[in-house]
């Protein structure tokens, strides 16, 4: 008997069947004896497609209303939700983020929740209820609905397991938990029975989108156990939970690799010429920041003579964008050239302590090396190493990794996608 | 320069196209310097999608839950409507029921409304914006959405206008107006440019489905002018109004029919041999009553030897529900049998102050007998005299009547749908 937060996400209630099975799924938790709250994302595609309606109607809407068009999406899926655990006999009560009682700042589409104080559903949880909450929005100080940025129903679910004490926080996915790598890529990938925040904070942020990384962020920050388990059977998934240290970390001695992530469509973008400066790196990356491009890798060489290359990459869909904002950033900083390129990928192991240990990184370049993969740029992190190579290797780069780092070991415990 | 209230119905805004059309009729009376309140249902049949989607994780969907499924259909409806008109450069914002203070009590899915308090709507009408407010639905004590029954938005606006004290409100349709008939069953039926509250509420109830007669309800209990415009043209549409006295209403003393209603799809039942005591037709009519079946036309003959027969219509699609229930009615009261059919409709002629000129009734029925068209029942209010005959007949009997009083006058003042 605990009290328990399960979050369900757009292709678990897709259509009607499937929120049934969901339906089924609760109520095996609620039957054994737990009190349980839900946190639905809206149903499969529903998100894009009213977006795509609104901009039939203006292709540039106006975020607050977006916010509101939007947050109908979860309301549909969290009644159909509550009426199909009716139809089961139980008793269900939806609630849309405002009634939840999460709060947000007024940054529409990407609001951050300032308080969450879900009373109506702590009544509703003692009285025996089941309680389905909208995912991905709040209410801002006037009344009004605003989201929380694409995958937000994660947080939201973190977040209303945290007002409401629960005992641990379980995401329901169409996958058995975290896996050490891309099954699509790599067929032998394995599930993970634990991994750290750290570990797959890298990973999410790596394009292995399991868990939104708010999510994690808020598990770890307020020791919200968190579990990644499968929609549509009875698997334990991977639970997240802090670094163990002793016996158990023992058996991971000999391989501190987690996982293998991959991500294709980066684009690499070198200024040519840099006069080297101080406040020139600023310039060129205030005017990616202020148009919302993410750079990744950065790679300043050695200067000589006085000027200097910066290298970053950056998604390849942004460097239209990036192109015609640097032309008078180049311009004023006195660069003489840029050059840019797509067909980029990136391959990175991921393993908390990885860093400390050299050997990885030997052991990560050789693998690539033996593969007649050429390695473009590198960056690292405490966890995590990266490297830059054609896009066109990248699923031969992350099967070679896979068997250097993951198969050669003895346990399941010891690998992450 | 007024506060003018506008409402649109769901065909009104059925698509894009439609939304941008409709904004466009906005944003004109909005640049002619008035301040505009706009009241939209949802988008086409989007209401019955939602409700067959409940279907199908639940055959019997609680009354909470669907109420706040089906408001989705209204947010989705306002907002887009909004971003239409920001697309034409004016500054809107959409309003849910909550948001613009509309209470009502928790009656789900025919909830009344308890008070509206829009003082969003009224600082955002005096900022200059467009405010576009949710129909048909509402918010309880406890925070619930609720929706206040079939064509609830139309009663919506009136209950907006009233409340922000506006000039009129606007009912925007897919006609030019209140009609003498209905159109595709005389294509000679003519607008008429003003109707009295007493008689479009008659052909409300009559299923002549112009306006929903809690608006009209409302409209006439506050004094909130109404006016029915056409959507698609600017035709100046039917003003709804108190019943003027002198000289205006002398021009129309040939003739006080405005409009002929009509109706089929109805049934007929008789409970034969009823003992002719007090408290029997309370007994049948409260059975009908506690099933929400509608009884319309009811006719009890003069008793012979202690027993009587009473009749009364009913929607052939109660019929087979009405059946069951009355059958251990009949027995409890001692009748002989109950006889029952489908295949009648109804005809009525409306128009307020007929009943007091005997004349009318005399000629309603000499124009039915000499179309060769029998009378089963008749039934009689001040302003309405109805008679039940063969469905089959119904159209035939329409165009009959609206030729008799409506054709013969001189006016385009004279009649009604």
């Amino acid at each position: 008997m605990a009290r328990i937060v399960q979050k369900f996400g757009g292709s678990s209630v897709a259509d009607a069947d499937r929120i049934r099975t969901v339906a089924a799924r609760i109520a095996r938790t609620y039957r054994d004896g737990n009190e349980v709250a839900v946190v639905v994302s809206a149903m499969g595609d529903t998100t894009d497609e009213l977006i795509a309606l609104a901009r039939q109607v203006n292709p540039d809407p106006d975020p607050r209303e977006l916010d509101m068009l939007m947050s109908t999406g979860e309301t549909v899926s969290a009644t159909l939700l509550s009426m199909a655990l009716h139809g089961l006999g139980l008793p269900a009560i939806s609630f849309t983020a405002g009634q939840a009682g999460i709060r947000t700042d007024d940054q529409h589409r990407r609001a951050l929740m300032t308080s969450v104080k879900p009373e109506r559903v702590r009544r509703a949880l003692e009285q025996g209820r089941i309680c389905i909450i909208t995912g991905f929005q709040g209410v801002n100080e006037a009344g009004d609905i605003t989201t929380i940025g694409r995958g937000g129903s994660d947080p939201t679910a973190v977040a209303v397991a945290v007002a409401l004490k629960a005992a641990r926080c379980e995401f329901y996915k169409d996958v058995d938990g975290i896996l050490t790598a891309d099954p699509r890529v790599v067929p032998n990938a394995r599930k993970l029975d634990t991994i750290s925040h750290e570990e797959i904070l890298e990973l999410a942020n790596l394009g292995a989108q399991v868990l939104h990384p708010r999510a994690v962020e808020l598990g770890q920050v307020y020791g919200m156990p968190l579990v990644v388990r499968p929609t549509f059977n009875d698997g334990p998934g991977t639970v997240i939970q802090a670094e163990e240290a002793g016996e158990e970390a023992g058996m991971e001695q000999y391989n501190r690799v987690r996982g293998i992530a991959h991500e294709k469509g980066v684009a690499k973008v070198t200024v040519v010429g840099v006069p080297d400066r101080p406040g020139i790196a600023h310039r060129i990356f205030q005017a990616m920041a202020d148009a919302g491009i993410n750079v990744d890798i950065i790679v300043q060489n050695v200067s000589h003579g006085g000027v200097t290359d910066m290298s970053f990459t950056i998604a390849a869909d942004d460097l239209g964008q990036a192109q015609r904002l640097l032309e008078p950033v180049r311009t004023a900083i006195g660069a003489r050239d840029i050059s840019s390129a797509r067909g980029f990928g990136k391959v990175s192991i991921v393993g908390t302590g990885i860093q400390s240990h050299p050997g990885y990184a030997a052991r990560m370049f050789g693998t690539l090396s033996d593969a007649g993969i050429n390695i473009q740029m590198i960056t690292t992190s405490d966890i995590r190493i990266t490297c830059l190579i054609d896009e066109a290797a990248v699923e031969h780069a992350t099967r070679a990794l896979h068997t250097a780092f993951n198969e050669a070991t003895a346990a399941g415990q010891a690998a992450a996608y």
